[in-house]
């Protein structure tokens, strides 16, 4: 297990809840980021916005070797799979289990009964570019969930839980044990941990900036052309909107 | 044609309306039936449930001269596609039309007038690999529509209807006609005829001891882990939760 | 830039509001024009129709020496991306806004200030195969959108816009300027702009004898088997529905 | 099983292997057969031609109780695949095995053992959208093999022989049992079986015509621009060049 | 038309013959050109190195309105292409011919006829990332030819040839006219034409460095670790390594 | 670093040379590993047999922050990739490098002058579901290559080497460190080290039933269908191929 040098506070977090992905994308693309974005991992329940911290869960192509190494749980019966019980046991308020499934995204990487422990753990949501079993069932918990698919398929024969919190590729995107999950309606953006409060003022700036700019060319139904990309004008235009809004 | 060995009756149909499809899936996947999600097939009317007998309608890459061959209905002019005409008046209550259209998701098996006659034949629903023409039309009807997209186009310089009621592939796995197709918003499955009787039981056993293993886990906010994949306790639990429901 | 031969009236657009999609591309299609449905380009605000004249911007894959060629616009700081402002300023009410980005589906064309343009042009929507940034608030702006995707990213460092009113591709299709461009909830078609008025009568009467060969059989629950493809017996079931309706 | 009702001539069969495959296509192309060309199947031994009848051979997604219903060979013990070896043993001289294994590009329709019996049976050769199971061993027998991939897959799990001699897709084009299968570096091109014998004079002529406008045109170090598409000036070096070579 | 504001002279492009693609790529990655390798364009001749100045050919989705408006070539019968013809007798000694075809890789750009006229223009090679006609023909002329693939389909009905020497994409990248295409085993890099000048030198070295660097390694049977990205030591060894060529 | 459980003795991995890749899989599949084949992992080098241990490399999606934290090498200068040197140097004779790219096949995971120390370490050979950077100069070291691609493109600005010797995915199969690499024109199998010695003797009993089956059928030039599957008179027919041979 990696720990992660930056704790995100929870306070941070909530100050995310409002903030866009593509004005996180785009800042953390002018520090050379440039791969945040998860491809093929779409919300299952839009409308609802994700922000936590990353608790990673690493599968493996399923071998029958494989599967004996990694269940060795408390019944010793059957299959266990320890490492996903693991990173469920091991989240709480404001942290998002996201599972890499190796993009396999019709692959089940657990359904409404694994799951069910997102919500008693009172944790913030779910993410994976792999399946998720019976999805329909398990956004009826009511937190935030981004996957590959919903699928009816089950996960072992496929893949199995090897590892919790190693970093891991997730849509193709880096994920560090304590990143910065966002999810909104475009998908998931991932914002590495010690860039999270650095980043904040620009991103709210920028936000409201777009926002008093667009109330401004609206208003007098004019082109923003002028004012896009920023420039004097549209600082000026921002400064009014602020000062009006007191 | 091909006659179904067993015909699969109305009422176990019926019984199969309220089990999941993740579920039937796993039971088929204990018994070796590995190859029984559609793939790219989705429910164009999310929410509804589907559940019904295969009448199998199998498309072939279209050609001038297999056009003329398949053309020979009543009016003898223009192209009257027989085959599937066949398929749609061979339909009754509980039947689920299937076509093959060999994945072509954005070619037509059919529109808004040819599918009407599923609802005067009363039948269950509208299965296939291929597109669906208006399909936001034919969901109108009222009835489950599974596909591999909506789509304007015409399917004739493209596809044409062969065969009727031979066994065909459907998003790459075999349907024999008879088969019970299962459809919710993870897609589809194929429950082989012969089985649905015998299965019946243990899904519904599965489904309520999930049922009830989520309920005493949520209430008492613990960890469903000790209890999956079920073992003895998991079944105290739901001997329990049996008799609490009497 | 291209000046369209023939400008379609507002008046014809309006009537091909209540016009089908399928409808146009079969009858298209009976002219040879088998090539007028883009692939992969979807509405991001389900049961919005789009009826407009094409105004195209062709985008390029980005190149710093590319970036430096075409920003020339007013300020001269930073990236004005003038040819997309070219056409966002050409348009005017009944313009559909066609970005060719090469099917990059998942790369930003622009986002809500960008294309609020749109808006206070009073211009009829926005169609192209490449993404659109943060597409959940450009559908508040009531318009139609169709789109490869809705995208947290960023255009520039992927593509540039580079010439307006080029004829162009989107979705695999042609695009002249000035073409009509179709969009309902099976996606787009295309209708070139010299066959718009020749075509409508066609349509009209394709979709009147649908809909009366629909409530002839529904009522009566017979198959349309005898009716379809339309014959002279269809006719006159259309011909009394004329009748009936006055 | 179907029998082609026009059985194409060895002889016939021999004049095509020095005509071109693009001629082939173009030429049923102007008749209106569009979909003529396989997708995905290409030659695992490079520089040899195939020419010949089909005998095509029908695969299904496999499922164990498909797999019983299959296996009623002499043995009666393990699986022996009987549909596979009917197509095998049908085939003589001129008769080409044509596989569809519904695009599943990797899944083994068959290795060295079973395909030893197409040089046994002096047969023209192998055609499949599946995959060829050591296809570099199956190509020292010396004949054209055309295929998804060679693979070292096992098909069993994956799909079954099912029919024999019926109408199939492979590489997404129709082949009727009998039609001519063609195969050179640039893949398969399907030639129906009743237009054989019309095509071949148009088609040599039209090779004849390119060999005599290249050689007029690289000897001068001219452009064919003006000849081509073909006009009365092609026509009058065609008529030269024949004269001249007697 | 675009006139290259630097035409590269044919004696720099004769130095580039023996620089590696990897090179070039990487000198360029380090002035921000990232995007300048094609995807899906592969060497139909392996072995062979291309080098030359590009004259681009911008194809569109064919349509019937359109084939009319480009073909007004000289016989004005049948369809001349116009454009396609202006490219290639626009070409002389170290050009290529580049044909944006959208990445259709199975669609003809055109055949050993057309593309015969590139050896009576000793031009230098040919690359698209659609497809040639009868590939396996068109290599025998000599000279390179990279493209999506070889292909025994007709162009006309899917693509028509419409612009000379616009900049275009292909493969993904933008190639303007005038650039450097230079083309091994591991595809097609495109070099814009004013910092071709420039990069050499850099070039030359880097290749020299790694040529010098595996001598030293290779004979001492030692690992680069040290050496690997180049350092001080790596420089000494280079530096020596020259002095002993003399 | 995983230390694996079982070292397989050169000795094995010599008589490996001569079993074939087809049928170690079918081995492998009947104890039930049933993903053992690497998809989309190409020979570089047709004709190459490759036998050898795995030594695994992990990258992960390149990260500005992640490549600090990786780089932590002897010269502290520039980008040292330490891990996958560490793999490189740990590497020894009958060692294969495997290196775990995510699929990215045209990413570079390393070129000539980082795996030229595969020869100098006397090691078997080469295998990632990744890029090499000019794999044809890559492959003139003698050593077998299996990749998703030859590239020229650099690996550090899309993925960067994480970890040595833990299990990883390769092409869609597991690999944990030490299994048995097995390379040939179909490509490449994973051969779990625990399983090695046990399945050596049936493997080549296997192989060489099919050879004198082969030999049996083809002198009589008589369909192999009464032998295969293998029932008691293919034993036969074996029995006496090894009397034949002494």
């Amino acid at each position: 297990m990696v720990e992660p040098s930056t704790r995100v506070p929870d306070s941070l977090l909530e100050q995310y809840q409002s903030v866009s992905n593509a004005t996180v994308l785009g800042k953390l693309l002018q520090r050379g980021y440039d791969k945040t974005y998860m491809n093929g991992v779409r919300s299952l329940a839009p409308g609802r916005r994700l922000v936590g911290r990353a608790v990673t869960l690493r599968y493996l192509p399923s071998r029958p070797d494989l599967a004996k190494r990694v269940a060795t749980g408390a019944h010793g019966e059957g299959f266990n799979e320890t490492p996903r019980w693991q990173a469920l046991e091991a989240m709480g308020p404001g942290d998002v289990f996201v599972g890499d499934a190796m993009g396999l995204s019709t692959v089940s990487t657990g359904g409404d009964v694994v799951f069910s422990r997102i919500v008693t753990q009172a944790a913030a949501g779910l993410v994976t570019d792999g399946g998720v079993r019976d999805g329909h069932k398990v956004v009826r918990y009511g937190y935030p969930v981004f996957a590959g698919d919903s699928t009816p398929t089950v996960g072992e024969p496929n893949i199995l839980p090897y590892e919790v919190n190693a970093p891991v590729q997730c849509g193709g995107v880096l994920v560090w044990p304590g990143d910065v999950i966002l999810g909104d309606d475009t998908g998931v953006v991932v914002l590495p941990s010690q860039l999270a409060e650095e980043l904040l003022p620009e991103c709210v700036e920028h936000d409201e900036t777009e926002q008093a700019l667009l109330e401004y060319t609206q208003e007098r139904k004019i082109s923003p052309k002028s004012f896009y990309p920023f420039n004097d004008d549209t600082k000026k235009i921002y400064e009014e909107w602020k000062k009006r809004r007191g």
